[in-house]
């Protein structure tokens, strides 16, 4: 594709070569002769490491960068550029629609005609499969569970029965959506099992990472709102409802009947104990844990337990010092009694 | 189902309407007008909580509400006659006994004329599965591995070779039991495999959650006792020996060759390090991290390193006024320092 | 096998009845009276071990445990030994070479004649596989990739499309190599997904544990080194470069575009923040948090936020006896005010 070609689909302006011709389009450090790359904002301090690119040429914002020797285009937002090229250079293969002689597919699922359903896919009974939707090998849908339209189950991913997935959402292979949530009441030295007869529902434009389980309810659904993005060996379990728009972060964990309002963030490895709630807004850090039965109102949190971040950066910051406070302490201790002893003897 | 039908059911005692149809059952929040729900205890507290439920009949302790304006049926352990409707009320679908033909069954294996292999299983040479057994789509079962009778594993789990499996064991989809533990020594610069050539022995009435690992032995086997319940995303190393009655919550993980006693409980994200002795009846908390080569008598451990629970509260409430602390040890300093000098130009 | 020919095959030293037949090798606690079984080094503190387990012999280092009445192999790498044995004893069966009928090998794919490709395998159009790998059942491999020699992918591995992986390479039971990574730009109050088009590398001897997840990089390629070995459940994030014989032990997580050097090692559960450089033979501590954007140079690293190792240890004494300190505090504080008291009455 010619830059001036480019230039024309960005709706950018074009600093340079127009007849060159690109290949590709990749990160500034790993970008070859052939390829362009982006640059977030002009800034002079940047300029090194766009000089040292082998990229033809550097996607800018607005104004370009005086003194680059190299082809630039500039955006209103580089970003968003960059997302477009990188998605019209890419364009999954994607294998024909219809349903594979290697899938089992039960009697009373309804699979659209312009879904893809793969070798070694198993299909329940009364289960629904959307339009355009692709479920990749080793798929396995549960007995009457709905999945929409345009949604991508990759490899060797499991959506237990009774589960309403809803459009354009992606899972990525090896996750469990639906498992039974744990619970038990004990009974004489036994684990009674309360069985967990509630659903999963996701919502629409939900991307859902690898080996991540999203257990359903006891009674009722765990819910994960529009838009929220999960990312891998993520556990959600049961009754949990996460709002609209949230992020959680690989290996986060979110305990049983928990919820979280819209654009939560929960960063990597952290906990969310039960029965908490995280109102819209609200950051958990890495690594932190929420105590049970708390409500934490808008803000950003870290720390185990978890306190607001200002508090804990402060925590943080004596708990390094800690032996050399020790030390001061009992320097203070020695003083003190010396000065005791004098007033004592003094008198 | 008619209440009078359902308190001849629980042996329970009705007070309201015998002819009233319920068709589900259902949490108190979650509970439509036609479900039976459930309160834990009668208390003055829950009267508006009952009152507020749409639900057409509560399941009460022994006496029943006064002050309710609804139906109850009054029991000795309500949340045991929920579980008991929840079961009634919810009687899973099963499919026949039999292997399906899109099933691989290698020929020594001994399938159970009762069990079900469902398509895209995969069972090995001499294994063998035993009646009333279930093996959903995509499980593998490898040579010479035994699973006992009336076990459910879930899609895409994976059992590797030599591995026993008790009765009644339910593995929830994509778990993986006997993969390799994880062990290798040093020499000239390359990590050497142990081999791992034990097993693992999973013993009756034990529950494994989703995409939980579970690693055989080096040598000899990895054991999970009778009636352990073992959440998702779980790490169990190997030579690992967890006694009966256990609980592990998700994302803990319990590192080589350490071992549990009887009804511990490991709950969320808690790492135990390898060669560890946790004794019967011990809570590990949320989170906490016990060090390598400890031995803990009965309690309940919390933090990492994990100390007495008691201990931890107390370090935790210090922690988060540790700035002020040290704001007045400064002071302390000044105002020794002050005194010293007075009593220096005093003398 | 005789215990003459193990001193042949071991080049050792036999002292005891070289007739003696031995069926198994196993743990120094595990053996039973045909085992073999080893110690690391021989000592009197060991020798009440060594005279306690039923083994038929013991593999010692160099001069054999005078005092023991056991049958002895002295040689000069006993655990090296002891592997050697464990390999010898247990040489894995193996399907014999071929694409099962039940597999399903897209037409431009090329499996080396020598390869074993199970039933319920998916392979993709123009993926390669090489002489002596062995793909076990439910395993699926994406368009374009590229599998060496001598590599084993256990039951349920999802490799995407797109993906080099080297030779001697195990991947065990459902791990996902080069699902997407987690980037979203937000415009709007929309996650827009940044498209994850690059690859993931992996090198010749590595392994990787169960359930574990690498991502494919954003452009450019997620690494892993030679001869590094991975753990059960860890999260490996798109753009992460891992050098040379690391070491990430279960449930570690390393995120987006950190790099290790060579020798690393990240201890169970530890997880390392974005954009951070580990130096060659660091070592990570168990749980600990290394934050983002830090460059650590070679050295021990303990605790969240990660600090060197010895300095954490200072803090964690300190940090248990802080209720202790904060009484001493009062105290002080009390004693001071008395003294402040007396010197301004004598004024």
């Amino acid at each position: 594709m010619k830059l001036s070609d480019i230039a024309l689909f960005l709706g950018g302006k074009l600093y340079g070569d127009p007849g060159v011709e690109i290949t590709g389009v990749s990160g500034i450090e790993d970008a070859g002769p052939a390829d362009i790359t982006y640059l977030l904002k002009p800034s002079e301090k940047l300029l090194d490491l766009a000089e040292g690119s082998a990229a033809a040429c550097i996607i800018v914002k607005d104004a370009f960068l005086t003194g680059l020797k190299k082809n630039q285009i500039a955006v209103d937002d580089p970003q968003l550029a960059f997302i477009r090229l990188l998605e019209h250079f890419h364009k999954a293969g994607r294998p024909p629609a219809g349903i594979s002689d290697l899938a089992f597919v039960s009697e009373s699922a309804e699979i659209d005609g312009q879904a893809v359903v793969m070798p070694f896919v198993f299909i329940g009974e009364g289960a629904r499969i959307g339009a355009g939707s692709l479920l990749y090998p080793g798929v396995f849908v549960g007995a009457g569970s709905k999945i929409g339209r345009d949604c991508t189950l990759h490899p060797n991913v499991t959506v237990r029965e009774g589960v309403a997935i809803g459009d354009r959402v992606s899972i990525h292979a090896g996750s469990v959506i639906g498992a039974d949530g744990f619970g038990y009441i004990m009974r004489s030295g036994r684990h009674i099992k309360i069985p967990q007869v509630g659903g999963v529902v996701i919502e629409d434009d939900v991307e859902i990472g690898a080996n991540t389980t999203i257990d359903r309810a006891t009674t009722g659904n765990t819910v994960i709102g529009r838009g929220t993005k999960i990312d891998n060996l993520v556990q959600i379990a049961h009754n949990v409802k996460i709002g609209a728009g949230c992020i959680v972060v690989a290996q986060a964990g979110v305990a049983g009947s928990s919820t979280l309002g819209n654009y939560v963030i929960v960063a990597g490895q952290a906990g969310v104990a039960d029965h908490v709630h995280i109102e819209d807004g609200s950051v958990i850090g890495a690594g932190s844990g929420v105590l049970p039965n708390t409500r934490l109102s808008k803000g950003a949190y870290a720390g185990a337990p978890a306190m607001p971040h200002k508090q804990w950066l402060k925590a943080m910051s004596v708990t390094a010092r800690l032996p050399e406070m020790n030390k001061t302490m009992q320097d203070l201790e020695k003083r003190l009694y010396e000065l005791e002893r004098r007033l004592l003897s003094e008198q």
